[in-house]
């Protein structure tokens, strides 16, 4: 039994997976018709399927879009062909999905990880972008797969048919866990608090490119996640006649243009590297009248846990003060947060050791820092602080332009060589 | 015959006609709904109707809408009961109507010009809001008559319908302007430049209510009105992910956010009175992009046209320095302008001795200050370069809310007031 | 008797008073050697002089200096000729001195007021500058007469000089008002509040050119002062070594500089026109300390006290919501305040009147906007209250630079005009 | 021959050496009174003394005061006790001094450096600060011994006593370099290019206290230097009346209020820590005077050479485009500058061996990152260049104020400990 074969032989199956889930992008708790192409998936391949709030805690979710909205993408799932059963089940932005062989045998508790939510983009139309040429374009407007979760979703169902296939060799207990609303850092804590985490003896996860841009490099060990914490905010302030009585308003677009300004100059910190990011601002009514709201979307990261509270706590001072200094109110919102998270060393060695069994694997790198902020930290932080062990790995291909740019693509080689590690890694689990 | 009397048989036509254009609103250069009732209704008066580029030079408008935009609305005013043939004709955001009684007899010419386009704003849809309450609230989302120029199209339908009676009585010409676009300071432009203007003895207009707030007052001649210039301005930097490699944006929201801070910070002149306002930004694609593009809509205004000619350069180099400040780029265009002025003070005595024949009118004011812009100016200003006489009048109404606001509504009474001033002026000045 | 002729038989005395003064200007309440060589010549003419709180309210005077910087002008105006026995009774800067005629004969009482400070400016070494060439250019750092003060106090002397001539000829009661502290709108009030405006019937003032640029232009009345208010403010935030702990500190620099951005961004008014200004900033110890005290000196205007009101309070608000903006703390005060006034209009025929009968006098303006402010304002708000009558007059002059510019320089014939009209004004009210 | 018993017994002569220095502080460029007594010291026991261009590069000097400071100075040093023919030696700012033992027998070449200026503060007068209480306390205004340099000028001296002692024990080449201006990076550099690091292959340097507050504290290797850039910033406007013509002036102080306000919004580098400090801001010369100067003084810093270049490019486009944007001018210039640097891994062995030799060192710290910025880097950089070694030690002290703080001082037993560790040190790289 030679698990590279194996792989290759379901190769163009990966690529029609990740070209369909490409084609009809969800973002965050509205992957209705991706979450039931997975359960469905699962549930056919045996696994035991949890959706729902068996999957995901439905208060921990953050960040849910309003009842509407998410009404109109269960609607859009069903008529783009999911099965409307598995949609009932997930109702009001329940996509979490949750896949579980149980060996009765001792063994290890081993968890995988996929993120499959898509980003709130528009496609790039060009002719010579490949999904346009080779027609698997997204279909919905402003949502688009520009971080790779198609390809993390397809991967994972790889993964879930290849162990299927091995179950007679397996121990303890797999869980496969498909996560929503990773962008956002939304996703991954209401799954840790349905209990998906504990008791595990080993977590991976990984992502396509990030740092690693060469096809045929494993990188074994991802640390440097920043912490990081999601705001909202709207200021309210009063709209006058802006050439008859200026005065009378209160501006709540100059209110929050200083709050901008203001933000990106919260001191730097000795203690390790902060962000700050004023992502996106919507705000008046009309040109000749002075704006009385302003709707903000941020976000501060640290290297440390520390280093982001600090940002935090000077965020909202400045977001209230402005808010005084400039006479309007201003109400902010936490809607997404992340800690900081390390990936755990111990594993390096087994993960190089399974990288180097691989013909297509052509680099091992040990460890590399993200330099930015990933929500699995929550799963990996619960396994860790349980005794188990965690580790992220990246997965390296070049890419068409960089992640969450409307121009994004991959090579899809990569999705061969994800499902690949990650099989051998349960595998080899069993053993150790 | 009596006037006074004239005018009440047609009250509850100047109501319904008022109800009927704001419940289906229409914003500058598409009220192909609107002018098509105008034209067809003068033309059943027995007016000569010029429409298209006979009524607005097509090159002098400014700010005119995208195509596909103009498209949509001819299909929808003609959804909504507008006569094919006369949207036909108005097509590419053409919706200026001119009617013209052309006597034959020696006589000044008079014109009156009346306003029609409505605000960019959706309606409030409370229970307790009259136009709510009484079934004419506004059908089209994101379109409001809040600023009373539904009145003023059915005044100037009043109007002509009374002219057209007195025709026997009348000499000269008279001519009524129908104007697209008054918002923004886009439209009278075009009409001046398509010739209306010129040869004209007497010009009237008026707005309702504005500063004078009680029923039965009439303002004779405003004055005080601001030079304004609206201006779009677009900043492009570059995106880039905020927690990976913030270093590499170019912030398009910060240097937006960073100008409007400064634009409002432009000195004070010691000339007199000057405005600056950022009434709208759209900024961001996502909340962990550094921002690359911010759409800003703004406006100067100045007591003169040299104050405002100040603040327009001050603002030009503003928005240009802060681009270069941030790294980032910035276009600019200018889609309106007005310059300023006054209306002609001979005029008040004519207008005063009209008003107080009216049983209606229960306070005369002889000037008072905009402290606003109008683009009649430009009419205005055309007619007393030439040695005719200009006057701007205000029809007093209380309120439910300020101009350009989503509660704002009238008393319609003043419907009444405001055609019976005009008609009474138009007969006046034949006798002058 | 030619009045004309007594003045000119005076030209030289005065120029000479101007230039001695000009030598040693002395800023507001440490004017010891101006006022006790004032006080010494009143004497001498036979008035009655009152120093010290006779003259100014102690407690009403605003923005006095430290003792030990009044102790050091003391000490200086000693040295520098002035007569140890009148800076003995002015002690702790009571610099303001009256010289009163009491005719014992019914009549009005005539009040005329001078200013004698000097700004804080070192003046222009230029060897081009005629005070300068001619040798009478200031001998104190940081002290120059860069406003014409050294000329009105210069004229003060020549009115006191042919009045007491005239003596035989007044009646009521003549009071000249030598005041301290004009700029910063300091002194008025404490003279105001000593009671010198009580029971006046005329109050004249007058300015050097300010709008008035040409010899021989008498501007009888002016109006528009601008109600001001002046404030001092200190930021104090928290040192740190701006490479090891920036986030230690808290920037006081960085807090005065966003609230100076922010100041500037005040709403314009619609009732009219308003001023703001931050006129200088010190802070900071060092490169590298993150700056912990910022301190500030800054002023606002208004048309109307009331818009004046309105720009204070948000320049307060401005200031304690930029300090908590930042985390450090903000202390204000106001060391000087002036209403708004207007000159009597019932004055400006008399005015006219004595100016046509000048030689001197080629032009005559009624009235004139100041567009700036004067503390003269207190006196005339005074007077006007209980009855009487005030105007401010301007003396025309050219000028080699503007008003508190370092190469400040006018044409000394302005001299006798300013006296000659100042006479015959008191003279006028006489008879009137 | 007991090196610790010999350090003890000159340690009253260390305390008063250092007392005297606090007393007479000297900032950069200006130490006449503190060289001269170093260099007489130098001489007396016997070293080779160079001054003057001899001992530093005049044209590579950075931030040399104006010429009549630089006379002052020498004057003062003169009144207060120096020899005048070493001042006259050291004229016009060549404060450094170098004295060299030169064996005649082979060996190495080893380099010891001290840092001998003082700050600009003026010293904590409060009784309980105990320079006060004991004496010692700063004669000078706004110069004070606030980072120990005193120390280090103290313990030079006596590393050159013991030193000559052992003076037959010596190989090679031995060079103490005392520097000047080290406070804002300007002198390092001038002794470097007059060639006293080149063939160096040993260069000890260190600090008291910083990072390491334990009495009996030695850290072996100081990391982690931040490059810095310290700049000059005048902005330059137009004055006018803030009253009468505020549209006339172009404001200087606002102009620098926002390039503070955008400096500190630089955006955060991935690569690494950045700074960037504005420290000291004047601006404007009257209250009611638009501002028409501001005189800046700021620095960037980078964790590495490159960082600090990112910092520097984006501070000089801020400086120029906020000026523009203001329509002022702006000049800047570069007076100070130093890399980043690492101390030489391969000493620390050598190190602690010596340190743990003395019974007054209870702990031993291997490396320590700086945080901070320290123109030594100047010299390790070139010494390790040309294959040499370098490190950077810290003796460790308790401190009763931050360094840079008017309430500095230290505990004077660490200059026994210093003196020592160096002494070791140099007679350890004989034997190495």
């Amino acid at each position: 039994m030679d698990i590279s074969q194996e792989v290759l032989r379901i190769k163009s199956k990966l690529i029609q997976r990740r070209r369909d889930f490409h084609m009809y992008p969800e973002s965050g708790w509205v992957e209705y018709r991706t979450a039931a192409i997975i359960a469905e998936q699962l549930s056919r391949l045996g696994y035991h399927v949890h959706v729902r709030e068996e999957a995901c805690k439905s208060a921990s979710r953050m960040g849910v879009p309003q009842p509407e909205v998410l009404w109109h993408h269960e609607n859009r799932a069903i008529e783009e062909g999911a099965d409307p059963r598995w949609v009932e089940r997930m109702r009001d932005g329940h996509t979490a999905v949750v896949g579980v062989i149980r060996t009765g045998k001792p063994g290890p508790v081993v968890a995988l990880r996929f993120d499959i939510d898509s980003n709130d983009l528009t496609e790039c139309a060009a002719a010579d972008h490949r999904p346009v040429r080779e027609g698997f374009a997204s279909r919905h407007e402003n949502m688009m797969h520009a971080c790779g979760h198609d390809g993390h979703a397809a991967i994972g169902l790889g993964v879930a048919e290849l162990l299927a296939g091995y179950k007679e060799r397996l121990s303890g207990e797999i869980r496969l866990l498909f996560q929503p609303a990773e962008e956002g850092s939304r996703g991954a804590k209401s799954m840790v608090d349905a209990g998906w985490l504990d008791g595990v003896d080993y977590l991976f996860g990984g992502h396509i490119a990030f740092q690693s841009k060469m096809l045929g490099e494993i990188v074994g060990a991802v640390g440097g996640f920043l912490a990081t914490t999601k705001i909202n905010a709207v200021f309210t302030g009063k709209a006058a006649h802006a050439g008859a009585a200026p005065e009378e308003g209160r501006n709540a677009l100059l209110a929050a243009a200083s709050a901008i300004v203001h933000l990106n100059g919260i001191s730097r910190h000795s203690e390790g590297a902060t962000r700050i990011n004023v992502g996106t601002l919507k705000a008046g009514s009309g040109r000749n009248i002075v704006a009385d709201k302003a709707v903000m979307e941020l976000e501060t990261r640290g290297e440390t846990t520390e280093l982001n509270d600090f940002m935090k706590k000077e965020t909202i001072r400045i977001l209230e003060q402005t808010a005084k200094l400039h006479d309007v109110a201003c109400e902010w919102e936490i809607v997404g947060e992340a800690p900081g998270a390390e990936s755990s060393s111990g594993l390096i060695p087994l993960i190089r050791q399974e990288a180097e069994k691989m013909g297509s694997v052509k680099s091992f790198v040990p460890r590399m820092d993200l330099g930015g902020s990933e929500d699995v930290v929550y799963m990996m932080n619960r396994v860790q602080e349980q005794g188990g062990q965690a580790s992220y790995l990246l997965f390296g291909s070049p890419l068409t332009d960089g992640h969450h740019q409307v121009r994004f693509d991959f090579d899809e080689n990569v999705l061969v060589i994800g499902t690949e590690i990650l099989v051998r890694l349960v595998l080899a689990c069993q053993e150790g």
